[in-house]
């Protein structure tokens, strides 16, 4: 049994308003920052998992979206499956 | 002027508890995904940035990220940014 890293992100998708990432694209303005354009917010999820092979791996993440991690009906989901020991994560100390 | 986008993802520092992911953590294992050993949650915003050069991008997103995205005390943050052709992140419709 290995272990696996997996890097889930959820998104709103493109036609849904994302007052979270207006809010923080006004405030970035206010504070000089003119350039920017536009801000879209998600989630991003860093999750451990065991499993006999990548596939297995992947197929068990998959099963989370669809249950849990992600809600069909505003979100979308990407993610990646890698050996513990391959990933690095922003904010995970390895 | 170009346009560029840019990825950052903000992450509690490894010393510190994520509530949200040990509750998501708890919820996939009460549906079944037992081989789920650790869920940490982060943010992830896509910025699109008017700027000349990717270094100037890169320094605009740099201050952003400490003037407001990331909390220093609890956060990290890693960002890339690319011109806005070559960008595909999920949830974003181009």
């Amino acid at each position: 049994m290995s272990v696996w890293q997996a890097e889930v992100r959820v998104w709103l998708k493109p036609s849904v308003f994302d007052p979270q990432g207006a809010a923080v694209q006004q405030a970035l303005r206010s504070l000089g920052h003119d350039g920017v354009e536009e801000v879209r917010i998600g989630k991003s999820m860093v999750l451990t998992v065991r499993a006999e092979t990548a596939a297995e791996a992947e197929d068990q993440v998959r099963a989370m979206c669809e249950e849990l991690l992600c809600n069909p009906v505003m979100e979308t989901y990407t993610f990646t499956v890698r050996p513990l020991e391959e990933a690095s994560v922003g904010g995970r100390a390895r």
